[in-house]
């Protein structure tokens, strides 16, 4: 495309309200302009790439068996009234009532759509599995959007749903999804980890990986192995191997005999000013946090000093659905004391002691008595140790809890997509049922599967840039080659450029060729900024044939000739 | 693809509440659910189709020089309030409230943010011209949602937006505009006509056309020449070439010089309890109708007893918003008659009289007075001819206002897409301007072009069905080739169909194997309703190596060899 023909209204300066990289450089380069908060206009240079990022989606679907339908953003509130949803999806379900008053939602997902439509067709095992999807505009009232694209309120995205006879057939879809995801997020040049996550509201259970892009602005921290695949959010990642993270030598430390030493630590609350005052490191003292269940359940929780509570944790073992710290009345209420002076010796309530606190062989603890710590105490001596478990975070460097040599290692990352075994949540509640072979009525197994394909493009950008601007993969690069004639009034340089312009076309490149009357420097910071993958400059060697040929992220041009930059051109193009 | 692994749900019965044929197969061959009322799933069978539409609308718009982008469904409703449009857009506009309360439009249309961004991003003459379009998905809350995909409340649509610095530049982007569609619904298979059209609500200074799908189910009438290329909406058509309609010999009728005689008609109101009494045909007639403006005014208007008024025409020529009958107590108060008496002789009110009763030597009118008409009245001498005009609706069969030769015929129609000179209507309100050549501000010229792609599937299975099933045009078939083998279980049988499947895949051919264990009769009829163009049937013959081969829509199939079945197919899709 000739350049002067198209929208691409680039910026200078980034706008001041733009706080990540990708942000910043979609609206400089002319790829996106804000509507309204967290709602956006894909300009012609940011929406190629977003019709390319789908397309790859879209082809790994398929090839993975998937069938693609469209379902309506626009949703009857009956059918999330029937899953159960519709209260709970809270303020960032769109509502909206039509002319005659009955309640509409705008789909921020569709698996309420999808399970009444597969209800209503598929009626036997004959016609299982079945998975279907759709690439389709979101949506999610966030309360806080922010990031461009990242965190949106209107959004593309590729969800699929699996429907399988029983529960051999859902883990076949799950891992079909799981390998297209690797395919799709590797073809689209990123950088990212399978890790296992936690649920969430969306429910299930059990079975369900996030694919993270590991980027600096990420919400999320994903802890992975240096050395086999294992990966998990902070959330969801189990702590090391026991005993190897273990600092003090257990055996030496078993030989503490010593009584237990009371200690007057007045106004000292934190781990921190207990070691500065004590003299003591972290890792010797026990954090005693004090947490309630929504069902009313008060219990301690003992992990080291210089580890943290993973509440997800807590909350899983009680079985429960959420946990909170306890105010400090309770507080006063279960451990006779103020807040930071708690201690498992001598609780009535029950103490949740993680593994690396259990194999402590002598530490100090709060005394349940305001101003006063404990020292010497011996786990399983001085308080029992019933309920022993998972409690903390993983913490970076331990030892991976699967393989035998890799250390844990934290990252931010990103979420690209999800698959999720979603089992009979929602099949059960809105009555997808089949009859098997003998005849028998089932419920239907079912799976979903997302990614955020505008989300994807600032995870790509986020991965790919320079101070400059974007470094496209050519897998998705808007046009794969930018042509800059340095002064298209020269006939000599516009007839080369327009001759290079016309041969890779015919070769079924996409190329745009800068035909403004601009200054030089304008159009190669334009080059730049957009981010082509080849970038050819058309300058005094024209008359001689001779080009600048420069790929977007190497430093230099090099001087070549036309025949030469077109074979460099189709020989790189050809390898993708 | 394997049948057995799709969903398309057949219907055997068409649904009771699908009145149409195109609603009815849709529905039947699996390509659409409801959801709810005008909302709908695209299951794969449809989506596919649907894309294949669109892509061959996007490969149109790109040619002619537009670019691709896509703004939110969400729009700021202040930006409906700017252009004027929030309130006078009615019910029709999807409005809600985010969790902060503020209002929001879900675009049925989307002049205001295109209209805003352009105003944003281009303040020069060099930057223009523009044309800048997106396929989308649309809302609009339809007061009785029908006919399937027809009028739907969210649909899919290509919109198109223009900018040009002036008229002539407009004029240049609509034309374009106006041959791409020309371009695309020939390809689609379409019998359409580019219709003359009344610019209706969206506004705009004139110049539009309507592309109109003829077909029974239409909700239009579309005037068209069986000569020359005029066609027009009734409602714009103008009236056949003065003179030539004219049934009565106008000299002869001029040595009418009989005096004026009243008649006693007490209980005749209708032209046809008059024409019935008199002896008198409806031509002789004049139909005198009383009109009340939206400003308050009142006038009369004069057309053949045997033609219709046409409301259009006369709010056009009074200038006003719209116009309606009076009621019978103003009607009384102008004429001194009740209803059914009104003649043009002796009114104070404005008189616009039809040229045809300007042309008529004599004539029979009302008297202006209860229970009495006159005859022998002539035009002209008996009441003054100062406002003449066309006030008339086209009449079939009347002589073509355009040519010399052609005569007017009445079809259904539906519309596909319409193309529309906006002018300044959004870009004066809204601000869109730039910097001429000299310096100077000028508003920008905007046109702004649509095509209802859903509906266009609509159009093409009315246009291409017979009582079986659907006849895709072969450019939009879901599947090229469908290939039933008798039976599956018959080794032989199975591994020809398997062959020739593979052989025309390879070959780059869309293929649908039915490979379900059903009846043949159950298979067929599948295969008739989805629609292929080529149907190959696999059968007795396999051993032979020859199969039944059909093109969809005619009637005997043919026994050859499979060679000779893959050779006519390739030859049929190469010629497409």
């Amino acid at each position: 495309m000739r350049q002067s023909t198209l929208l691409i209204p680039t910026l200078r300066e980034a706008p001041a309200d733009a706080d990540t990289a990708s942000h910043q450089l979609m609206l400089r380069a002319g790829m996106i302009r804000q509507v309204a908060a967290g709602i956006y206009t894909y300009l012609p240079l940011g929406w190629r790439v977003l019709k390319k990022i789908a397309d790859i989606v879209r082809e790994e679907m398929d090839e993975a068996g998937a069938q693609e339908l469209l379902m309506p953003a626009m949703q009857p509130a009956e059918l999330w009234q029937q899953s159960g949803r519709y209260s709970a999806y809270g303020p960032e379900l769109i509502r909206l009532h039509d002319r005659h008053g009955r309640e509409f939602a705008l789909g921020p997902t569709h698996e309420e759509v999808i399970t009444t439509l597969v209800r209503g067709e598929v009626s036997s095992y004959r016609q299982l599995p079945l998975n279907l999807y759709q690439i389709q505009t979101k949506f999610r009232d966030e309360r806080r959007p922010r990031f461009g694209l990242l965190r949106g309120r209107e959004f593309l995205m590729k969800d699929a749903y699996s429907f399988d006879a029983d529960a051999a057939g859902l883990e076949i879809a799950y891992r079909r999804m799981y390998e297209a995801y690797h395919r799709i997020f590797t073809r689209l040049g990123l950088n990212f980890r399978a890790v296992e996550a936690d649920a969430g509201a969306i429910g299930g259970e059990g079975g369900t990986h996030e694919f993270m892009a590991l980027v600096d602005i990420g919400e999320d921290t994903v802890v992975a192995c240096s050395d086999c695949g294992y990966a998990a959010n902070l959330e969801r990642a189990e702590q090391g191997r026991r005993g190897a993270s273990f600092s003090l030598d257990s055996s030496a430390a078993s030989s503490d005999k010593s009584e237990i030493e009371s200690l007057h630590t007045p106004d000292l609350h934190s781990i921190e000013e207990l070691t500065a005052a004590l003299g003591a490191t972290a890792n010797q003292l026990i954090k005693t946090l004090i947490y309630k269940a929504d069902n009313g359940q008060v219990c301690a929780v003992c992990v080291r000093g210089d580890h943290e509570v993973n509440e997800i944790k807590v909350k899983n073992h009680l079985g429960v659905d959420s946990v909170e710290l306890a105010d400090a009345q309770t507080v006063q209420k279960v451990t006779g004391a103020p807040v930071g002076f708690a201690g498992p010796m001598g609780l009535t309530i029950p103490v949740l002691v993680d593994h690396d606190v259990a194999q402590m062989p002598s530490c100090i603890t709060g005394a349940n008595k305001q101003d006063y710590h404990l020292a010497h105490v011996r786990p399983g001596r001085d308080f029992t140790l019933t309920q022993v478990g998972d409690f903390r975070n993983a913490c970076e460097h331990e030892p991976c809890p699967r393989c035998a040599e890799g250390t844990l290692h934290f990252y931010r990352g990103i979420e690209l997509g999800h698959v999720f075994k979603l089992g009979t949540k929602y099949s059960a509640p809105l009555g997808a049922k089949y009859v098997d072979r003998t005849g028998q009525e089932q419920v239907m197994m079912m799976g979903c599967y997302g990614i955020g394909v505008s989300r994807v493009m600032t995870a790509i950008v986020e991965q790919h840039h320079d101070a400059n601007g974007v470094i496209w993969p050519a897998s998705i690069a808007p046009y794969q080659v930018h042509i800059v004639p340095i002064s298209v009034k020269d006939e000599v340089q516009w007839d080369l450029a327009k001759m290079i312009y016309d041969r890779l076309r015919q070769a079924g490149i996409e190329v745009l060729l800068d035909d403004r009357d601009e200054r030089p420097g304008v159009k190669l910071k334009d080059a730049d900024l957009m981010g082509s993958p080849f970038r050819i400059v058309v300058g005094k060697g024209a008359g001689e044939k001779r080009i600048e040929f420069k790929e977007r992220g190497t430093p230099e041009a090099a001087s070549m000739t036309v025949d030469e930059g077109i074979t460099c051109i189709l020989n790189a193009v050809n390898k993708m």
